[in-house]
């Protein structure tokens, strides 16, 4: 994974100062370390069964909708509220300060379904968690969460535990 | 086209009463339709040199993100003001109500790069001229600008008169 670590920019402080912010645009830029990067994420599941994939506004977009292509499938994308036109299905979940909500249109998903959810960092897994329920909510089962990077140190992986999870680079 | 537009749904009276929104998750959920989307999206363009291939927040990183792949080139994300975490150069532009700014990373274009810009819809064409200088802002030449959709009768078009344009699905 030297290859993928060598395109993840560090960007100190940011969004606020403290953080270290792993950029993965020097990746997405770099059409062979993004080759590689997808085949890695897919690998474990291209035996699965996968029906679709589902991916988090905006990164999620990048990543999830090259990681459906690459398994065949389609590609559900989940948003903020008042992003999606159609009725939608949402999921409320806790920030570290305030609350967040994710939505999916209600035809999105098709009970049985057999979803590989793609992100590009597991940070606090709060995102991701709430992810997974709303895959669940629209009658989805929820193979795996597959996340380029993981930053360990932030425990994402607790907030998954009931889930199988693939991460590609993980940061201590 | 035809099949693509059984899978462009019409949403009336979003975001606001009176819009007919053009839909298209059916389409990016359905592979079939996604593959004929991609493949007349970049047919023109094959031959044409594409150095990278630049894609609009949030929508136009699925399509921008897929056509960039097939291409087999580089996909550079521009965005909305605070989300990049690099130096960026950045476009403000005119609203109907408002003001809008377009973000892209400095060291995503190198000069003289040939960019393929990708969205899903031209709606006034603001954003994507927005798009374009931001592009020649950093050195790069707009080679085309491609769409799925084109909203005819809201003129976009006319804001890309200096540009290559191509459109799979015309709405009047």
């Amino acid at each position: 994974m030297d290859k993928l670590i060598s395109k993840i920019r560090d960007i100190p402080d940011f969004p606020i100062e403290g953080i270290v912010f792993k950029d993965i645009t020097p990746l997405v830029q770099d059409p062979t370390s993004l080759r590689l990067a997808i085949s890695e994420l897919i690998k474990p599941f291209k035996t699965k069964n996968i029906t679709a994939v589902a991916g988090m506004e905006a990164r999620g977009f990048i990543f999830g909708s090259l990681a459906a292509w690459e398994l065949g499938v389609g590609f559900i994308p989940l948003r903020k509220p008042g992003k999606l036109p159609y009725d939608v299905q949402s999921v409320s979940y806790e920030l570290e300060y305030g609350k967040a909500t994710l939505e999916a249109h209600v035809d999105a998903i098709n009970p049985g379904d057999q979803i590989l959810l793609v992100d590009d960092v597991l940070a606090t897994g709060g995102t991701a968690k709430a992810s997974c329920e709303l895959v669940e909510k629209l009658g989805g089962q929820v193979v795996a969460c597959a996340f380029v990077i993981e930053l360990a140190l932030l425990e994402g992986r607790k907030q998954l535990e009931n889930y199988s999870l693939h991460s590609l680079v993980k940061y201590s």
